[in-house]
């Protein structure tokens, strides 16, 4: 019963964060929004940054767990299980109602007050990118990159410029930025 | 001499917001580093909405006199006149210790809690984009880039995967993530 009132305080941390950033978002109304009793919020978590950070690691496994499905879909070549990738994560934006990527939206805000965040954040997009780098270190094996490429740069590349378009799509409550995003990368790497 | 005061408040409050961002501010570290007395903030601002308003009005008014600058520039090719808008943009957020650009920090805060900010930061991306566009269509009209390029797409997407670098050269506290991309956009729009 307590695992599960802490599961649902990270759930809809998740949802909360997305929308309303870290320091517009009360542990009050979080708790309000999933009726847990008031105080039981510091029996769960150490502190605010506590849970932020452990939004965080929910967040994360549900991106991991999006990578492990597309990138280990062997029926597509690797750069299209990349994409692949990304387009889920354009389809999740869109049914959540266009509020881009917890990722982005923490690290913009809190990475120039706390290096905590700061760090966790960077560590996720790093992680992130070797994934894709060892997917397009595939694509380069199967020819499908040409011999030399440096996937690393490449990988960090898209997620950074994934994270801007991601930005836009927020901004615009639309998934134009993100495809768009998409098909230039693509149609450049394959060039 | 008020007007000195608004000026002040205004310039200390675009290094503060991009340090900080909105909700971590307060008024009263504002007027605090700025020796101001306690209370004439709403002399001067109808609201902390109003200030932030504000301030991405003068941090525009530096984004357009740098557009002037470098796309105003005729001894270099129309494309030379962009990326060097996006260079001196790079020199710019070294200077200030990477912290990045202060539309995609408020951008990324304030728009799933603000349809005002919502709104204002992407009539700012939307109003760099144009000047951008304007400048990519000459670089069309004297064959840098082939008849039909739909200039807009093209501007809109160096506009969104700058914000994306931006937002990882605040992370990693370095210039890597922004010359990287770039080179990687130039190159692309070249071939």
């Amino acid at each position: 019963m307590a695992r599960d009132v802490k599961q649902e305080l990270l759930t809809r941390g998740v949802a909360m964060l997305l929308q309303h950033g870290y320091h517009d978002l009360g542990v009050a109304a979080l708790l309000d929004a999933t009726n847990t009793p008031k105080g039981s919020f510091y029996h769960y978590f150490k502190s605010k940054e506590d849970f932020g950070l452990q939004v965080i690691d929910l967040y994360m496994k549900e991106v991991h767990a999006g990578l492990d499905q597309c990138l280990g879909d062997t029926r597509l070549s690797p750069l299209k299980r990349v994409r692949r990738f990304f387009e889920i994560s354009e389809e999740k934006y869109r049914t959540e109602g266009y509020l881009g990527c917890l990722l982005g939206g923490l690290g913009q805000e809190l990475s120039g007050v706390s290096e905590v965040f700061r760090r966790k954040v960077e560590q996720c997009f790093s992680q992130i990118g070797a994934r894709i780098a060892a997917c397009l270190k595939q694509a380069v094996a199967e020819g499908e990159l040409p011999k030399g490429t440096d996937t690393r740069r490449l990988a960090k590349l898209l997620v950074n410029c994934w994270e801007g378009a991601a930005l836009r799509s927020r901004l615009l409550k639309d998934s134009a930025p993100l495809r768009e995003m998409l098909d230039f990368y693509f149609h450049a790497v394959a060039a």
